[in-house]
């Protein structure tokens, strides 16, 4: 059996014809040719290093290996990333000693990008020590409690910690929860009770065997008056033995669709009693005596919520367009189908049914990396503004836009990915191809920090607001300007601006219909107002969901601006063809809502189906070259059919050939079971 | 803690309120009374023998672990089913000795049932002895060989088989594959070989470690002369040992997204060597001295992958149902977000927005079902033909709609599971929800046995030759008809019929239009044939699955009419609301297309739309009512959110407390691992 080690000649003859430079795009896409570099060092710091190696595929695990190995493996990264930022930061000759916040922000990106892609594809469960306690305890603690917790938090000085919020009875719906701390005012103590099964806490990542320190959110009761959800810090292993503490029922929640690396929790207290200083006093404080005072400042919550959204959105498009990079790459060494039965197999990416599976995929990854860096801006602008002056008029905008981007983005990559793996055909379905492990990512990531329903009826309630405002000819917020313009569509020379300008029209109609709906529910009706909008749900949501196209299409046509100025010809060119095919998919797959609210006529759909197909035939040359240019590492990838070099069967095979259940020739169970059905003598 | 051991008030209460009988429904449902006791009983004759518990969630089991697991149990399965079976015909008086072709189907049937569902979940590798292996010596072995090998066969006596076709570098186009078989006249013998490494067998089921014997696919050549594709018997374990016979290279291909336990197999020959007489000679036959003699009727073959389809289409209707029983129960025991928010948190099955995820999936399964019933009873029927006459023409129509419904109905599960999964939350994501198994069978069936956009082009190709026949006003198939109907939609009072005529006007118009884009292609440029099919692909495989729409809408349409007649007053009503439910849904969900090919205003979208969103509110009080119709065993459903007596929250629990990993309160590698990093010294 030839055995290539070499890229394999599909991929190198698609890399010497592309028209297009990888590197062009890889800088750009990098952010710039520095960040570019520093994150190629920091991951060859890493991968070279065989300490992070898998002697197992962590698929052949059992669940209760997976933790052990992942938590193995997470304890040396950790250890690692502290000497690469130790090394890093000497030149700048920082303070070790006090807690930056600039280290803190660069840890968690770190924590959650393509390195510990690469290294867990599952994630792990020291994550959220600094992704969640750590940002928590820096915005809720007092000063004081900052002095006591904060260094020793970030040096993991015998704390390591997560966030407990969702309940098993409750998530999105976050007053409901019923986990309770009750003030003993003799005593000075907090006494926290979990009084049903539906009040355990359940979810929070690392807090199954891992955490000893755990950020509670509960309901406060002082002479069994409730002053509303606050935050505890509480100790529930000790920090020698690690045994959970007296009153702490804390296990790991089980196997779930991915992200199996997590070792998500549960929690239950029985009377565990903490010092009053553990409730964390920035916004909110018990005195000792049992006063309450509210110092609350709402709208840094609010803000916190809204950062991990656009954190979300960023998340999904990589791995959207790291399963678009394997399905690429795949399709130009798969050979399969003949087009011409006398020619041979051709690459199966030159099947225009393939083309169409994958080529708008990486469109709609770049095309939400464009709106992606602008709602980022628009968040680090509002947080500044908030410091200064009131910003809740941006505010109000901002979170309607994080909510309606979170629930857009994440169901198309979503869908997107599922798409991709089927394009993959069988091998698709392999645990080593890795889109089981991406797809899990980006499921998991619909659902948390705001389902996906609920976040679209957050928007519908913003959208509504703005719609009966500019009825009122208000002013509005600049993604919602379109629904002043009542103008039906004009069908001019430029498709993306007819695609664009339908989408607002479609949302704009659709939003009226929600409205009209319910104000035909609440005249002919004796509802009250929430049955109105229960009756709504629906067109309420299809009309937020369509707002979220319309912004991602017109952002992306706005961005095209900017960037025809930022970037040179070859790049320009190579996103503008991005853009336009994302906006034509987006016609595309809108076109029920788009004909519902627009009169299109036939020769028009004609000549924009003509295009969008025109389109893929334009990209299929450089489809190679374009993945190659996010440049994302094999080990990113993590896939046995999407590594650079294309030796996709070579690698199957590697990874099988790894399987501890292959180590044998012949299991043992089939002396034990197998055996015995196939003696002649048993019947 | 309240543990309740009942049925919980929520789902008591759902059913005391429903107004249908749920029996009725089940009844119905498995085919008649004796079919469900008969069901009722075997499975009860499993499920209380504790030997098929499992003692730890197979979800927390590594890979060789589970394989281990599910060859042991699979042993214990096949010999109590034999017992079970041999209670049953001793009082039929069979002749026990010889194979039973009825006997060959029922056990078959079983394997792959709810009953096999219950207790493997992600299947197990003896099933492919009985689903394949047999039927194929069966159906290719001439008289002497079925004599020799089928009485041997079906008793397992020292054989356990599986069918290798599938290779690493070709799936659906089978002439590719590479495997080669070269008779060797001195000897009597064919040698095999695999040539390259993509011409490995990859993903036979049962293939790692549990076959002994393998139906192999491979080129045959004599003298080096290619005679085409021919099956061959290998032994390739030895029948005392099961060590590995020289020459083969034969292992496990490793985790995938689902069917876990399927032990799909890798293998490859070098110089292995069989006697003449084990090529399978019913259709082609290689004689002593190497002359080759073609004897097959291919309609046969045909027929058998027809067969497969017919199957898969009930398979995946039983996965979307199990998926929404499921959902639906959940649904009716979360509550979450109030829809007012002074009264207590609703079921969420009360917002409308959850009403629309579950509902119409329960109705497109029934329809599913109307369609999977007459697709096996056109099978039986031109199956019944080709053994008198020349059944060609219906094969032909049989053919493409087998392709076309397992190609639209296995997209549409899968894609339902995943909204039903969704609609569970964070919860549905957990591996004891089970949404991830269900979806892992369903997402495995889109792919294997015809993929699906193979199967779309394939069903294509019969629509065009039909169109064109309709232009010269030919008669058509009744699948078809349809498409000589040239007149435009003039909508009526009757909702359902417009939206059914709608659905085939539109498909013919897609069809129309991939027609005269293939005309466009050949008229104004210089390509050939199979580059104009290739352009016009997409727009093709767009007809076909419109078709299969118009066809699910206008046969449950139909069966309505039957089912008055079969059905009293109540289970009618309900089928009907059903099939109503399906056939709105269905014109929403292909709106884009239904708005491109008819003119239907405003007033007529909203008239329908109305009537589905009403249709949503008749439907939720029988919701729990009609699940249970399907009469799901809890096994059978093997998920902690879907059980009969919704005791959600406690079987969670309950799963979360069995999981291996919790049975330590500290796991070792905080010792190893973790405890170092939280010393403060580490600095």
């Amino acid at each position: 059996m030839e055995v290539n080690r070499g890229e394999c000649i599909d991929l190198k003859r698609e890399r010497e014809t592309s028209t297009i430079v990888s590197e062009d795009l890889a800088v750009w896409w990098a952010g710039g040719r520095v960040q570019l570099e520093e994150r190629r060092a920091l991951e060859r710091y890493f991968f070279n290093n065989p300490e992070f190696d898998d002697a197992v595929p962590p698929s052949c695990l059992s669940y209760k290996e997976r933790y052990e190995h992942v938590l193995a493996k997470g304890t040396k990264f950790i250890a690692k990333l502290r000497e690469w930022q130790a090394k890093d930061k000497q030149a700048q000759q920082q303070d070790k000693d006090s807690v930056d916040l600039q280290l803190i922000y660069e840890f968690r990106t770190l924590l959650s990008g393509p390195l510990a892609t690469a290294l867990f594809q599952q994630s792990f469960p020291l994550r959220l020590h600094f992704a969640m306690f750590m940002p928590t305890l820096l915005n809720q603690c007092n000063e004081e409690q900052q002095r006591r917790w904060l260094t020793r938090a970030w040096h993991m000085d015998g704390i390591v910690g997560t966030y407990a919020q969702t309940e098993l009875g409750h998530g999105s719906y976050i007053r409901g929860l019923e986990t309770r701390a009750d003030y003993d005012v003799e005593e000075e103590e907090f006494v926290l009770n979990t009084p049903t099964i539906s009040a355990y806490k359940w979810w929070p990542g690392g807090l199954g065997h891992t955490a000893n320190m755990v950020v509670v959110l509960a309901q406060l009761y002082i002479r069994g008056k409730h002053h509303g959800l606050q935050t505890f810090l509480v100790r529930i292993r000790d920090e020698q033995t690690h045994e959970p503490l007296p009153g702490i029922d804390v296990g790991d929640i089980g196997p779930k669709m991915g992200a199996n690396g997590v070792n998500n929790g549960f929690l239950g207290f029985r009377n565990v009693r903490i010092p009053r200083d553990q409730m964390l006093m920035k916004n909110a404080q018990v005195l000792a005596d049992g006063q309450f005072k509210q110092a609350a400042h709402p709208l840094l919550i609010y803000g916190t919520m809204v950062f991990v959204r656009v954190i979300i959105v960023r998340d999904v498009m990589f791995q959207l367009l790291q399963a678009a990079t394997i399905a690429t790459r795949y399709s130009a060494v798969r050979h399969q189908s003949p087009i011409d039965p006398n020619a041979k197999e051709p690459q199966i990416l030159d099947h225009l049914t393939q083309q169409v599976k994958i080529l708008p995929q990486i469109a709609r990854g770049i095309c939400f990396r464009l709106a992606a860096d602008v709602l980022w801006a628009f968040y680090q602008r509002v947080m500044k503004q908030l410091e200064t002056k009131d910003g809740s008029g941006p505010l109000a905008e901002l979170h309607a836009l994080s909510c309606c981007l979170k629930a857009v983005c994440t169901q198309d990559a979503v869908e997107g990915i599922d798409v991709l793996r089927k394009s993959c055909g069988g091998h698709g379905f392999m645990a080593s191809a890795n889109f089981d492990s991406i797809h899990g990512l980006a499921a998991a990531a619909f659902t948390y920090e705001g389902e996906h329903t609920v976040l679209l009826l957050q928007t519908a309630r913003f959208l509504i607001r703005q719609f009966t405002d500019s009825l009122k000819r208000k002013v509005l917020p600049a993604s919602v300007t379109y629904l002043r313009n009542a103008a039906p569509l004009s069908w001019g020379d430029n498709l993306l601006e007819n695609a664009a300008r339908a989408l607002e029209i479609s949302a704009t109609g659709q939003l009226r219909d929600a409205w009209q709906w319910q104000q035909e529910q609440r005249q002919s009706h004796s509802r009250t107002e929430h049955q109105v909008n229960n009756l709504a749900g629906r067109r309420l949501a299809a009309a937020a969901a369509l707002h979220g196209h319309a912004y991602l299409a017109r952002n992306a046509l706005q961005q095209l601006e900017q960037l025809k100025r930022s970037t040179n010809q070859g790049l320009f060119e190579l996103l503008q063809q991005q853009v336009e095919l994302f906006i034509l998919d987006t016609f595309q797959r809108q076109l029920g809502a788009i004909l519902k609210w627009n009169s299109v006529n036939g020769q028009q759909l004609k000549q924009l189906e003509q295009r969008y197909e025109q389109l893929l035939g334009i990209l299929r040359p450089n489809a190679v070259a374009i993945v190659d240019g996010f440049d994302f590492h094999d080990r990113v990838l993590g896939s046995t059919l999407g590594c650079w070099d294309g030796r996709v069967y070579e690698r199957l095979f590697e990874e099988a050939r790894r399987n501890p259940l292959n180590q044998e020739t012949v299991n043992h169970s089939y002396h034990t079971h197998l055996k015995t059905l196939l003696q002649p003598s048993k019947l």
